[in-house]
Order: C-alpha cells, then structure tokens, then sequence
C-alpha cells in the first residue's frame, strides 16, 4: 500500500544520508531531514512544507504517523523503511521510528515579523558548536524571544546536530542569518538596540535596561565579537566574574543576559 | 636526562591510557591524567597532589615545563614521550604537548569549607552528560560559587571530559558528591536553605530570596528531582516558560538562577 525500501543501497536512502551529512547538499536542494516525532511535529507546527515522511513499522505505527500529519491539507509521500535502512539514517537507532524531509525556508532578516512591539532579540556571532547553537535556541524558545539572528554562521541550521540538540527548537523561534554588516543594518533601520556582551568598556548587565526594543549580542568563546558589534553597541554589558578562569559558555551567557532582560519586562508590567 | 618513553605498547602508556577510559580504575587507583597547561596548572593551584608529568618535546619546551611545576616543592617524576606516544594519549592531538598524573581528592561533604558567612551552593542531581557538568562548573567557577555537590552522580569527576569540558573549573571550585540523603542531611545541619528548581507548585525563581545561605537544586533534564528534594524544599522555584517546548538545558537553566542569587547579593552591598 505504501511504498517500501528494505535495502540500504537504494538510491533515495543513499541521497537521504547524504543530505544528513552535507551541508551544501541541502543548501542546493533546499530540504533536509528531521529525524523523531516531536521534531517533525515542531517543523510542521512552524510552517515548514513537508514533502516525504518515512517510517519503520516496527518502532511507529500507521495509527501514530496519520495523526503526526493529520493537520495538513497537502499530504506526504510516506515511505515504509526496513528496520536496516532505518537504522543506517537514524541517529538514534532504534528509538522513534520516524524520519522527515522538509524543504527549507530562505532565512532573510526581512523575513522576520516581530510580535511584540519591543521585540527582544539574540544575536550569536559564528557560533562553532551544533551544541551551543542547540542550547542557544531552546533558551530562545524558553524567553518566547521575537528572534534569533546568527550572524555569519558556520553550518546551515538545518544541520542535523543543529536540529537535534535544539530538540526541534529551531523550528519554533523565528530566526535568521546574515552578515554583521546586513544585521547592524536592519537593526538601526528597525530602531533596536545593540547590547554587546563583552569584555572592554562593559557596564554589568544588570545595570543596563532592556525593556525597549533590543538585541543582546554574543560573540565566540575564542574571539569574542567584530569591532564593528562594538563600534554600534548601545551599551556594552558584562557579567562579572568571580572566579580562576573568567570564561563561561556562550550559551549560559545568553541565558543570563536574556532572561535578565525578562525580569525587567516583567516588572513593567 | 629524563625518562624517556618512545614506545606506544610501554605498559606505563597503556596504564595511562587505561585510566582515562576506565572510572573504575582512578578510583582504585585514586589518580587521574589531566590533558593541558591550563587544566594541569589549575589542578596544581587547586590543591591537588601532582605525581607524575609528562611531555612532549616537539610541542612543549622543559623552560615551559619547569615554570609550570616551579612553585611545588615536592616535584614530580618528569617523562619526555615521543611525538607518537603523546597522540596516542591526548585528546587534542597535536596541540599543548602535557599530560600530568594527579592524585585524587576524597570529595566529602565534611571537607567543604566555605568562604562566605551566607554561602551559595549549587547541586546537580545525577547529572548525565559531561558537556553539562562541565557547563555547570564553569558557571560555578564564574559566579564564585561556595561549593558545587553532585548528587548520585553517574560517573567520578575525573573523568577526562569533564575536565576538558569545564576547562580545568573542576579543579576551581570546592566540590563534593553524596547521595541525595546525605546531602539534604548536611544542608540542614548548616543551616543551608533548599530551593529546588521545578515544575510543580513554584514561585517564579525571581520572587523568591537568596540572600541567606542557599542551594540552588536541579534535576536531570529528563527526569527532575526526586522526591525527598522537593519535600526538604525551603521554596519549589521555576523559570517561566513562554516557548512550544518548555525545556532548557540543564547549564543554562542553573546559569540563570545562581545569577539571579548573585544579583540580589550585590544589591545588598
């Protein structure tokens, strides 16, 4: 009834792990792979067109995946995968069941619609880890952040690293990329300001206010941000620090700084 | 001049190598290897006994090594390895040239000392990965934290990931383990309040006063706190969640709630 691949050689699975491995791959092709029910949920739930689904029936019943696509008017190629070919995509062995291809979204700054009218932004300079970049991103889906702009990347986002350890929440923020230049840009034609975590000039952060609209920028764990952040800061912010090393990750950085800006919102209200 | 070892089969490599991989063995063994010249200069700052240290000529010079260990007085035994015994062993391969052997610390409850009159604490509750205790610990080094516990925890300290992964902060702040008992036992005995981080029946995190002697609580992603946490409670705190998912990383989410601590302690001076 549906359509079947049981040998790992076949050439759509062989295609498949290579749109896992290679970024430029998906970047021509404009899809890419998710992997896992939540995941492909989320993708879905943020508007993201899915153009095959694949499942293996002895970890996902038929039952389950209808309702996983139950919402959408345009439905899937399904697939049925042998236990071995599934195993020789998924990640996670023989957990879930189910995989997904999705075709990407152009990640323009102008795509970005901000719901509040002081929107609350991150900003990450060239974050190198798909760990960091996955923390980032559920801390940004945890603040309800407007978006996330990740500023002259080093992979796609799509990246299964990426997708996987943000547990899907690169589909649920709002998020674009560009280079320093084009972000500085739109943010002084947006009349938001720049608050860059930093190290020279810096005010602590706590005695800086957020509560109008603002981006809270992130450099890297080695190099800190470009001059040019800091040469259009509004204010340079600083966590201070106590102890041997001075040196924090990046992404528990951010989670201080943005939800220091949320207990100020919160207090306005 | 020093002990030479040039072989990848010398049994000392394989015992050295052995030690990184098996918990087991460094605690029979009660020594650990640490990779680097700042991890191996923290451990010695740190108080910890240093036996044995290795090099690589090609990657590190003995001007270099003697100001490393100059301010021991009990030095310890020096070994030239070749470049190729060397890579077997570290991590990074090819880069920073030393390896030190270290002895142990009992981590008791009973030796923590604490610096402060109102001390601040972090406990992590079995902790999995060591991307995350590293996290913690280097927030715990940065905020200048009194003492981190680790409660159950599933592997020892030493482990070589955690201390790459916390960059030598495990060697920084006052640590010790013990079951969940045990430690609820100690805090009272202090005089220490419990704020446990959790779903049910919370305060928001900032409505709540750290300003007195306080452990910050948290569980494991997965599966929280258990129990006997939630019921020593002095107050159940949670971060406010306004996203699809309502999940954080373990790191982030202690990054954010011992920051929140610091920032009402500093109000107070």
């Amino acid at each position: 009834m549906y359509k079947q691949i049981s040998s790992p050689q076949n050439k759509e699975i062989k295609y498949l792990h290579q749109l896992q491995e290679k970024s430029r791959l998906r970047r021509k092709e404009a899809v890419f792979l998710v992997e896992g029910v939540r995941e492909t949920g989320l993708a879905i739930k943020g508007g993201f067109k899915l153009k095959k689904i694949f499942f293996c029936e002895e970890l996902f019943s038929v039952e389950k995946l209808k309702e996983l696509i139950s919402d959408l008017n345009e439905k899937p190629e399904i697939t049925v995968l042998s236990s071995e070919v599934y195993e020789k995509l998924a990640y996670r062995g023989s957990t879930e069941g189910v995989l997904a291809l999705f075709e990407s979204k152009e990640l323009n700054l102008n795509s970005l619609k901000f719901k509040s009218e002081a929107p609350l932004l991150l900003i990450a300079e060239a974050p190198e880890k798909p760990g960091n970049i996955g923390a980032l991103l559920r801390t940004a889906d945890a603040a309800g952040l407007d978006g996330v702009i990740i500023a002259n990347p080093k992979t796609d986002l799509f990246n299964p690293n990426i997708i996987r350890s943000s547990v899907g929440c690169v589909f649920t923020t709002p998020i674009a990329t560009g280079s320093t230049e084009e972000i500085i840009e739109f943010l002084k034609r947006k009349k938001i300001k720049i608050y860059c975590a930093a190290l020279q000039a810096s005010k602590q952060y706590t005695k800086v206010d957020y509560t109008g609209a603002s981006a809270i920028v992130v450099g890297t764990e080695a190099t800190g941000l470009e001059d040019s952040w800091l040469e259009n800061s509004e204010e340079n912010i600083i966590i201070p620090m106590g102890g041997e090393i001075d040196s924090m990750n990046v992404s528990v950085a951010a989670g201080i700084l943005i939800f220091e800006a949320k207990r100020q919102r919160a207090l306005q209200h």
